[in-house]
């Protein structure tokens, strides 16, 4: 049997932890399923080239803890007892399992037929959910959208035909840029601009291009696991870094002495998931990493639009001297996210080569929505809604961490509370964080613990609360519900 | 200096005739430029590893039609005399110039900067132009099309969010399968559609997820650009299979006894540039060539619905019994390119990894098109839009083919008129297809050859003529004054 099993020395856990870890999700996510044997410590010791000490520790703790349980003279088999809706109780889970194939796959397909966690898509529905990225689409001006929709629909069919601008609309490009100098002090001019199919796209095409299978990549810890995904997928090799108050731990990059760091992913402006804000000191630390290493850093600015009562810090890319910093924005968070379109700011040097990789891998993003937003933008729809969104945010935010304070007092930890539309919550609790999910679920509240965004030194008890999309009503009664689960454990 | 000159000791052509032509492609594209001096037989011979032979005979030719130009004493240079506006006239060019880089690319990225001839997207305004794959744009029903965005904008919010199905909306896939099903006897359910943005993402999912760098693909001879340079990105190793009358000619695929052919791409409907129609034997031969080598086909059908009083052949896909066609189809030939949707209908095993790779690439396709795409199928627009197209573009080739046979006669020879909605046309010159392309450009007309399109045997004379989106009254005026250029020469 293979069992898709990868361990990192380069990790700080030790390998009977992460074989530990590796093993419970493999359970957890039904790949393993109850009853099955699993393999002998000699064989899995040799097939993973790892001593069979470090097997057998980690199956002692997966027997004590009742995801395993031998029978006499047979072997180790996943427990019969895991109650079944634990099972995929995850928040974070694979789309759909994928079965052995009949079609060999590239090394690329494997490792992804491999991956242990996708973030899902498709969630129960729940009267209450707290899970991150979703904005309050209630408040999306709709009717203005729909007016632009139709205005660009009929003015001339010229937009019906492939576009000559691969890189994106040129009018979109020139509001963006206008947008991100004014709001953002990102440094750029519209030509710099590549309009992608979101951020996943934005990562996907940097990482083809700029990244070479069995490079270094570093990434905060805890960190966005959709970005970690594309860079496993593509065979990197990935290095976990601190996060603190100030954000990035960026003198750890001087610690992996052994691996040339390529690259390093972060999310400055409001950290993933903590919500920290990488300090003024330590982007110019990191900036001078890359200046000295000729590293590369990818700034992932995926909610900035949302800041309260902080002054904001410049970009990254705006206190860029050297062209190391590739910026990502999107408007799924400030807009909405079926509308599929973010964008990266590149150095000029990259400019013609992105162009021809969109070109070649989809063409261009569909015209009539770029004429859209573009006038959405220019007209200054983008810049009332933002102000808008931003007073009704503060205030679920308020609400938010007034009941939480309310019911956990000490109990509870609020992080990253200064931006973005999600917090992070420590709480202390006898239960895992799958019984708290598991209960939660129970009662119609939908959880997510930031477990699954950890690469290293996992936590108990955190979890993230996104508050975009939900009432003052919501929150407050969602937060009534969990207290009740939380501490009458 | 590196040239980036990659010969394929695999090909039918002479290495000699392959380095003549890459040669003289890059002085025409501009990557060297008159005067620049090019590097000694000796060099180049040790630098590509062949013998200098070779080298001297491709030189020679240069040398001899004016490309190339020796000075004694110094070396040889590239001709000053070569004139400006036959550089780059070429309807085949590079996006833009990719220039030594200051940031390392990857192993793709490096192979796309050096790849010779991307298909232009930025074309000079031209009363005629009989470029492909661009349908008649003005006929496009924007009314009705406008009346359906507008109602699904409003209906409800809920399509704003991120959508549960990466793999497409559930009615828009279902829309699709029982079109298909009715129309092109593709045998499939609507979970096994991917709809993907355009022909070139489900290629380039294709290549990523089943095929290894290095693996060996068929393509037809000629066949399609765009997707070669997919295949070639990637790091496949091309063989060219020929292409008759009756389509691919596939007992060739044996020929090739040192590659494993991992995976054939065909054009079979209309085969694309020649038009050959792939007959009902070699599709037999083909998927039999599939189930016993273990090979995989995808089978593009990109223009399919238009044929003028030919009975349809079904579709490869219909007549597979081994899971073995992977099939692409696209909505920017029959409704409009800028839409930018298409779709792959696949074997159902590996529906659930291309799904997992396309939520990791790009989430999913924008909500909004996808529910106006559905209900225009399903009420019906989609079958009476194809309805009236069929009969206008069966006139504008008529009168083409008239114009054609009126002014040259036997000097032109016809090919692939019975589909689609482009034909092939051989002219008997002794002018270069660059001669008449730029005689051409100053009275106006826009032309393309299809040389770019051979991978080995180049022809001379031979051009492809789109006719979708030209009126009858541009498509007797373009000929005219083509004929006055190539039969007054």
């Amino acid at each position: 049997m293979e069992l898709a099993i990868t361990l990192n020395k380069n990790l700080p856990e030790p390998l009977h932890q992460q074989l530990y870890e590796q093993l419970r999700q493999t359970i957890l996510n039904g790949r393993l399923t109850p009853g099955e044997r699993i393999p002998s410590t000699r064989f899995l010791a040799k097939s993973l080239s790892i001593s069979r000490f470090t097997v057998t520790t980690s199956y002692e703790q997966l027997l004590s803890e009742g995801y395993l349980e031998t029978v006499k003279g047979r072997g180790t088999f996943v427990c019969q007892q895991i109650p079944d809706n634990l099972i995929d109780s995850n928040p974070i889970e694979i789309i759909e399992k994928i079965n052995p194939l009949p079609i060999k796959l590239s090394k690329y397909g494997n490792t992804l037929a491999n991956i242990k966690n996708v973030p899902r898509i498709a969630e129960p529905e729940l009267q209450i959910n707290f899970r991150y990225g979703t904005p309050a689409l209630s408040e999306f001006p709709i009717k203005i959208w729909r007016r632009l929709l139709s205005h660009y629909c009929n003015a001339n069919l010229n937009w019906l035909d492939y576009s000559t601008e691969p890189s994106g609309y040129q009018p979109l490009r020139k509001a963006i840029a206008h947008y991100l100098t004014r709001s953002r002090a990102v440094n750029c001019e519209p030509e710099q601009i590549l309009i992608t199919n979101g951020t996943q796209q934005a990562l996907d095409l940097i990482l083809r291009l700029l990244i070479e299978p069995g490079e270094t990549i570093a990434i905060e810890n805890p960190g966005y696991l959709s970005a970690r995904i594309i860079f496993e997928t593509q065979g990197s090799q990935i290095v976990p870094i601190s996060v603190d108050n100030s954000g990035l731990v960026v003198q750890e990059l001087a610690n992996f002495k052994d691996n040339i760091i390529r690259l390093v992913y972060v999310t400055p402006s409001h950290q993933f998931p903590t919500g920290a804000i990488l300090s003024l000191p330590r982007r110019l630390e990191l900036l001078s990493w890359a200046q000295q290493t000729g590293g590369l850093i990818i700034e992932d600015d995926y909610d900035s639009e949302f800041r309260y009562g902080e002054k904001p810090i410049p970009a990254l890319q705006g206190l860029d001297k050297s062209d190391s910093v590739l910026y990502i924005g999107t408007f799924s968070k400030v807009l909405f996210p079926s509308l599929r379109i973010g964008y990266l700011v590149l150095p000029k040097s990259l400019v013609a080569i992105f162009t021809r990789a969109k070109w070649l891998c989809d063409r261009h993003l569909p015209v009539l929505e770029q004429q859209v937003l573009a006038e959405f933008i220019e007209s200054g729809h983008l810049e009332r809604h933002l102000r808008k969104m931003r007073s009704i945010y503060d205030q679920r935010r308020q609400v938010l961490v007034k009941v939480l304070k309310k019911h956990f007092g000490k109990r509870a930890t609020i992080l990253g509370e200064k931006a973005g539309i999600h917090i992070m919550v420590g709480f202390k609790s006898d239960l895992s964080d799958e019984e708290i999910i598991q209960s939660a679920t129970k009662v119609g509240i939908g959880m997510m613990s930031a477990n699954p965004h950890y690469l290293a030194n996992h936590p108990k008890g955190e979890f993230i609360f996104g508050y975009g999309d939900l009432t003052e009503t919501q929150l407050t009664e969602g937060i009534r519900r969990l207290a009740q689960i939380i501490l009458c454990s």
